[in-house]
């Protein structure tokens, strides 16, 4: 059992609390049961597990299953483990995967969600759980937004997080052109514009444009939307969430295509 | 200009970060020029203002006007303003106010929010930005939520704190009790439901329950329910976040009204 947090593996693993060491190491952590279930239910490949005693006895056929699908799985203390995660009360068990390896293509067909320069990880965590949620083909966001492998990412979607198709846009434009090319709509909101979001014909294959938490979309993504629309807001209220934003969109989308 | 940290005005403040000293002191926090305009915009009472020349300067008008109205006003050193308040980037400018003069009573017409045991602050506040966004009647909360004051609460709320009636519910179920006695139709959200939201006819009034975020909704309230809907989800993934849950039914209620 590892005791030690000089051990080398658990100053490596530690070290990807850090974005900045997550891109050199090109590896990412997982927090939890359910998250390492459902990267499991993916044959997501585990590189490293660590679990307490008491998380191994409580999952046995787990942990046996989890050994056999990774290059190293280590027992460590209460103490180191709770070194090695970043939530105040993990439930006893991490991994370690590998970034990118989840950078799928994401389809250009039914709904996208494309999110340009989302700061914010607990809202980018919100959508992705929302995203699988009601089912659409995946999610694209540009460069410069929170890292997909954040933790706080991770915990916000819920176990989600492998669920759905997600990709990093070089150039959210290249990307967006490449959608109407492909025969979809492109959708942007817009506090200022003529139609309301239920009023958009949803069976068609979609692609949404989110901008910023307090800048909104740039006007070069704007200009390129087919349909912009509006949220109806109570006068004086500025702005929604973007998570709220994008939820809305989709399961008014998923309403339509059940309704008719 | 008060530059020390230890000067008793801002030892006061500071343990106001606390949610046991704000319950003692019955004062809270109001970080920011948008939350603090909006509070002056519905003649909400400040105790104390602190800024820092600078901000001062760039909001004269503003300042003379929130002078006018709060017993005290002080011009504190940035240092001091950056450690009266929570957040990592204040904007120059903070106030004290009493707390509980918010607690008007919610009118059990339209559309009421009754959430019970909400624990995440975040999820309050943006719960609060929706229900402002959306015109709904009101927001109460169980007694053993986060407090509507919380620091994050009023963040995730996005200066929208003030627009919506909101009160604390000794009993959830007495307030159900009482909103039903009102004609209002009690719907609770459970996965198991039969009824999809967007079956419900929302322009009746309806009082919507929203459990916590781990538990969801307790037994005696759910059996109190009229109505329990679900919102349709991708197979495998068990709920979305309670604040997404919120904002579908108080925006297809919206839909219902808009397009009949």
């Amino acid at each position: 059992m590892l005791t030690s947090l000089q051990n080398t593996l658990v100053k490596q693993i530690r070290k990807l609390h850090s974005a900045k060491e997550r891109h050199s190491q090109q590896l990412f952590l997982l927090e939890g049961t359910h998250l390492i279930e459902e990267a499991c239910a993916v044959n997501y490949p585990i590189v490293t597990l660590c679990c307490t005693p008491q998380w191994q006895a409580n999952h046995l056929q787990f942990w046996e299953d989890a050994v056999s699908r990774c290059q190293r799985a280590e027992i460590v203390s209460e103490d180191v483990l709770a070194a090695l995660a970043t939530t105040v009360q993990p439930d006893g068990v991490v991994a370690i995967v590998e970034r990118n390896l989840q950078k799928t293509e994401v389809p250009f067909t039914d709904l996208v969600l494309a999110l340009e320069t989302i700061q914010d990880p607990g809202n980018l965590g919100t959508m992705i759980r929302t995203a699988a949620a009601s089912g659409i083909s995946g999610l694209c966001v540009s460069k410069n937004s929170v890292d997909l492998d954040n933790p706080k990412v991770l915990r916000a979607s819920a176990g989600q997080w492998f669920r759905v198709p997600m990709s990093v846009s070089e150039d959210l434009k290249v990307t967006t052109e490449q959608a109407k090319q492909a025969g979809m709509q492109v959708i942007a909101t817009l506090p200022s514009a003529d139609i309301t979001y239920w009023e958009v014909d949803w069976k068609k294959p979609s692609f949404i444009l989110l901008g910023n938490e307090g800048a909104g979309l740039s006007k070069e993504l704007a200009a390129m939307a087919d349909l912009q629309v509006k949220i109806p807001l109570t006068p004086g209220v500025e702005s929604l969430n973007v998570a709220i934003t994008a939820a809305l969109m989709l399961f008014e989308a998923q309403r339509q295509k059940v309704r008719g």
